[in-house]
């Protein structure tokens, strides 16, 4: 079994609230990360597909393709976005990176799911420090 | 002569527009980065300062002292904000990395330019592709 | 399924030997890590937490709370330490990078397995060019 | 379960096309990567075993060890070389990653499983954007 | 003064060989990177322009048009090539890491020396472990 | 004008105390860093050498001949060791990172100050986030 994994980034701004908690719970689960006004972070996601080596062309799948499908379903409508605001559903759900993780997720498999391999998992650095990983 | 360089970063969200410009002309200028909602990187910031060697401590300056004043000038109040409204001047100012350097050096020089040292640069990564550097 | 993993770093001193070997024994097994004296490390752990994502909270864990843990337990008592002479059971076991992190992962598990979520993997870099990871 | 790894580097060239292809396939499959005269790139692999701890080592193999084999069996004979025309199997199967990947899986497994330790992943950078992984 | 820096890459291959000397001249000069077939690199290229920060834009430059100047003139003919064959003055220049920064200044400086900025210096990364740096 | 700079690393333990000063006044100056056991760094050190680029080799100097000067002035008699205890003049001097710098720069440069080149600068990262640079 092999994998291939590709990195992107996107710079995005975000904060983090639940409507239908109160002010104070909201600052009191997500610290800084619920100012109103937002913030920001160059988001770098690693979108890992699996499969069979096609024994001819000796890949998992066509590497050009899957830059175009992360940067058509993925870079091109989040970057240098307000993630609340311009991207939804994060107009409704909070974009926690998990939350972002799967979304990425959701957008991603209907085209990578093809041929005998799958999307494996999405993994989303919001700093270097601290990443999230979504499996199917 | 002997430097020292502390790093530390910062989240923050901005955009980048100019009231004396028309839309049309700060969408050309500034691309994608002209959206008046923000988007946001991880800035990461590194401060040198340029001195003599105290013979009895063997250091430029304390570091402890150097990271207090990093994080008290610039990482409290840059950290999780929206630039162009939280954090002036840059709700008059573009905060373009220039600027952005620019307005660092000035909120730390006065704090670090003492006891024969002085700040000799800062360079400030909007993306791990670009930087730029203020040097007095 | 969703994980969460968060890095840190120690700076700490060590060295490799087994008192029921031989000094020549213990050099070739060791090579220059037996020297009794000494040398040193900048650590970095990666602790991987997996869970539900809460449908409220949109998070696996609270990240603030996931960052004072790995702080109080691991960072705190090893940071700028002499591993074998001042972080128990470092005394009597030889800190391998395979010892380390499997005694991170004895203080960090209680305080992560719970509420349905369970601490996934510790990953110890000793330099950037080796890295040991425990599972439980 | 305990697994180590070990980072490597090597700088070689290749292309990518297949003799059964036509020149315009190729080209529609591999891009920029078929022209014939070969590119670079600084591949950096990663090799990750997995067994028990060794109760009196402390360790799951000996790195001089890993380190040893690795260099023997791959970064010697791959580092400083043309791998469609120096390296075999290359002259005859499209160094894709995942093909190189396989190859250096095949290289290293009958000197590492061994002792009840068994080669896990090799993982395979071609850019710092892009990695395959072989799993056995 | 202020500087803005942009990185960028290119994957190519190379040897270094002097035709006025030997081939044991070559071979102990140039090592293992004297081999003819040709062996690879990821290059990273750093561009520093300083100048004044026009007060209207806040910029050094313009990033949009940086990047296109690097890209038309350096990366597009330099990247998935094989130096010595395909880029003069490859072919009679030996391409080491200082000829090829040299060869980018030269190519850099007439498009970017102008309206009072210009090129500081050209670094060039042939592994992440040696690079050159050029200055006018 | 043109430079050459070539990374290493070793992986060395220090304490920071200076006998003139008590205990308190060492704890208030170095902090942590002031433990007699001493702790450690995967130290880094980048050594840049500026000079001519020779018109036949192409180069500022071997890149051979630096590697093997900064092995063997450097990183065989610092790697691995307790630099208080075992590399003078650490016995009697503090090492700090500024004073580490300046002993390796005394011990490199007779060596590499000839045929018009000199050594340009030694930078010393202590941690990812801290470095001092010396200048002759």
């Amino acid at each position: 079994m092999v994998s291939i994994t590709r990195k992107a980034e996107f710079s995005a701004s975000h904060f983090c609230s639940n409507p239908q908690l109160s002010p104070e719970e909201n600052r009191a689960l997500y610290g800084k990360s619920a100012g109103p006004n937002g913030h920001g972070h160059n988001y770098v996601v690693e979108v890992t597909v699996r499969g069979e080596v096609d024994p001819v062309h000796g890949m998992v799948m066509d590497l050009k393709e899957l830059k175009a499908v992360l940067e058509r379903e993925v870079i091109e409508p989040f970057d240098h976005r307000f993630l609340n605001r311009e991207v939804p559903p994060f107009d409704r759900v909070t974009p926690t990176p998990e939350n972002i993780a799967r979304e990425i997720w959701r957008r991603l498999s209907p085209h990578l799911n093809q041929n005998g391999r799958r999307l494996y998992s999405v993994r989303l650095y919001e700093t270097p420090d601290l990443y999230v990983e979504h499996y199917g």
